[in-house]
């Protein structure tokens, strides 16, 4: 049996039917030009042919119900191809808008325990012809970031290739040593090595957690807990989710960057920061302190990307939002990253994992002893945006149209949005508690607006 | 607030995600002959056009996680139609199998508890062009035979009235008024009358559960608790199910029931235990002693069949799975009934009530005192036959094809067979946990060859 890590054991032990954990995404893929009608059913045919699963996906848990250390992974070794892999249909007229009610649907339910923790679905009737395959997979199986990493592995930048496999699949030998770019953004990732076998268990982790907070207020200039005014995206969330993506052309972001001289993701977190403003004016709950947002960073380390469990850092980033002047906004956002990478680079590598892991869930934490004080509203929403492929890639001959992500809420954080990219474009994935934000598709218009007022400041 | 009977609240308290605790019903309906390839949409813009929603689909839990005796309810004044009302559509072919692999998956889904305890699938994409309707509401809210009986209301037997409301919606003052048959098997309905507002808790109905229990005892020729063989069907289960449904003409039945001068459901019954039988040996797993059934009946009386709460009594019954021959089978099944419908009648009313509802679910019983060891294994399935509409019926010019209803498996018991009739059929829906009742559809074929089996013994 293998031994859960710690931070792994934690999504277990935070889930209920209120808070599933598993982190999703939602491929838009072109057939290719001699796609046949049911190029779905051949799809669903070609992926589930193969009976070469990763071991990640045969991982199923020891016991369904565990404690702090007491959970173990066993490898199953028969797949139920019909529960993991399913073939959904969308209801006329096929629009993107039925797309997003039946992912919406699916992100709300629970992973069944007793067998490994992730389902695929492929779905078919797009009025346009496309094919979305929607993926979920729980947290303590893999992060979101290594779930598209895995999805992306899987995909080439050969449009003639058919030799591509399932996202669930082995790599086979010779793609593994495709040479890969090391992703951007990523140097940051090296800095923190989490070993194979962290036995440790999360309880043993709170005197390093501590340490750590009273570190970042100890030094004025960062953004450490507590620090978050109250808002309509931190309440108790109910099991239904919303869901809304969309893409933006990475250009207009560039363009921005380049005339302020600061990062993508700086721009990125200001696009969605005024787009946050411009929500919470339109439902009269805009605080008069500005909001914070927590943006996850990989620590994972370049050759560790295609392996299971998770390796996350973050930031603590000052979203100006009491700023009414997109330009100051961005200002306040781009110094706020830049003290926060700061912050992060000093911090040991197991304290970091711990605080971000910790942080990122209140419902977490409350399971940690004397742990909750400290994760008090220290963040109202969490960003991440994710690195993928900046080239044109395929599945077997089906190219990648729009790859979004589908991310976790918690308790007290009922908003998420992450993003990641496709060549030429940012592909948002805003997804919500169904009850507590009320038009979350209205989050889209904002971040359209926020990003129009960028470029019409920066003209 | 509205307090929570007892019973309803102990299906609340034994919900978790092995046990969703919900009852379901898949209806199929030929649309009237001038409706358009739009059908589906039209149903349900028709369906959510009106607010007129009844008490019973408005309540919500006033906590979402209470504990006997703390659970209420609370009116809801809105309802967020696109959650509660879901458009679907299958995957192509859009044969029974994709329909059917549907409905196992939306079964084996928890409802949130943050709103409303139901929800309405309305399925397109059937190839023959029929449309499907998924039903499911929570057994706190109604029980199977209630939630089918709601649904029946709406109907009518005439295929040109065009003002038949929708599942959830209250019965216009009209059509309360239509005069409704009473429904056959239900003359021990009227004997066990529960009262508006029952506000025991369960604990306090254990000294009589425990009596009834003894009686049974006392009384040789009776099955009561405690004897029913171990058997494949009674494991601990996980969260996902699989269901299989099918129809059987209502003549073959009869013609037996007739000849062997034995009732409709003592011919079910045999039908089922010889599909069990034979199941049971496909997978090398029929014990020496014979499998016992639990078979309930509707208590309520025929003027509570609108209202919401669950009354439910049973009976156990041997099903003779010793005996290779099926005429022997069916006398065993006769002599078995008819025993335990005499002891029903001997039980008070609350007693009965507790008895049934506990004894329904050991994983319910263990959250009584005491009242565990009297469960344990005391039958080996669920059959239960509902009765359902004798004449053809309409929503709105849709005729009804196929009623079959999708019940509940609980912890130690795996498989629940439960069936109604439209005109001229009976409608069987077989539920099962997905992992401990593999190939559950073969149940179908083993139902066919019982049932001619039946009929060449008669013939």
């Amino acid at each position: 049996m293998e031994i859960i890590q710690p931070l792994d054991a934690a999504f277990l032990l935070a889930e209920s039917r209120e808070h599933p954990m598993h982190v999703g995404s939602l491929m838009l893929l072109e057939p290719p030009a001699d796609a046949g009608p049911d190029y779905a059913y051949q799809m669903y045919e070609q992926m589930i042919a193969s009976n070469d699963v990763h071991p990640t996906f045969l991982k199923r848990l020891a016991t369904p119900f565990g404690s702090v250390g007491s959970f173990g992974w066993v490898q199953d070794e028969e797949i139920d191809w019909e529960y993991h892999v399913r073939r959904v249909a969308m209801p006329s007229p096929g629009r993107i808008r039925e797309l997003l009610a039946v992912v919406s649907r699916w992100h709300g339910t629970l992973l069944d325990r007793h067998r490994p923790l992730w389902e695929v679905h492929i779905i078919e009737g797009l009025a346009d012809g496309r094919v979305a395959v929607y993926t979920k997979v729980h947290h303590a199986l893999v992060d979101g970031v290594s779930a598209l990493r895995l999805l992306e592995n899987r995909l080439t930048t050969d449009p003639d290739a058919r030799d591509c496999v399932a996202p669930w699949q082995r790599l086979p030998e010779s793609q593994r040593k495709r040479p890969r770019k090391p992703p951007p953004d990523r140097s940051l990732g090296a800095l923190v090595k989490t070993g194979g076998q962290v036995v440790s268990e999360i309880a043993g982790l709170v005197p390093d957690t501590v340490k750590m907070a009273r570190r970042s207020f100890s030094e004025g200039g960062l953004q450490g807990p507590f620090q978050a005014p109250k808002t309509m995206f931190n309440v108790p969330i109910g099991g239904a989710r919303r869901f809304a993506a969309q893409s933006w052309d990475i250009d207009r972001i560039n363009k921005v960057r380049k005339a302020a001289g600061v990062s993508v993701n700086d721009v990125v977190v200001a696009m969605c920061a005024g787009a946050l403003r411009a929500y919470l004016l339109e439902h009269d709950g805009l605080p008069d302190d500005s909001l914070k947002a927590m943006v996850p960073i990989s620590t994972r380390s370049p050759e560790n990307i295609d392996a299971a469990g998770n390796a996350v850092g973050m930031i603590i980033c000052n979203l100006g939002t009491d700023e009414a002047d997109p330009v100051e906004r961005l200002a306040v956002v781009h110094k706020s990253m830049a003290s926060g990478k700061d912050m992060f680079v000093d911090v040991g590598s197991l304290a970091g994992l711990a605080w971000s892991g910790t942080a990122a869930s209140p419902l977490l934490a409350s399971r940690i002893p004397g742990a909750l004080s400290l994760m008090r509203q220290s963040f109202n929403v969490i960003i991440s945006n994710v690195p993928g492929p900046r080239e044109t890639v395929y599945w077997n001959g089906a190219r990648l149209d729009g790859l979004y992500p589908v991310s976790v809420v918690t308790e007290g954080q009922a908003l998420n949005i992450t993003l990641t990219n496709t060549a030429g474009t940012l592909d948002f994935g805003v997804i919500g508690d169904r009850k507590s934000i009320p038009h979350l598709q209205h989050i889209l218009t904002h971040l359209e607006t926020s990003l129009s007022e960028l470029e019409e400041a920066y003209a």
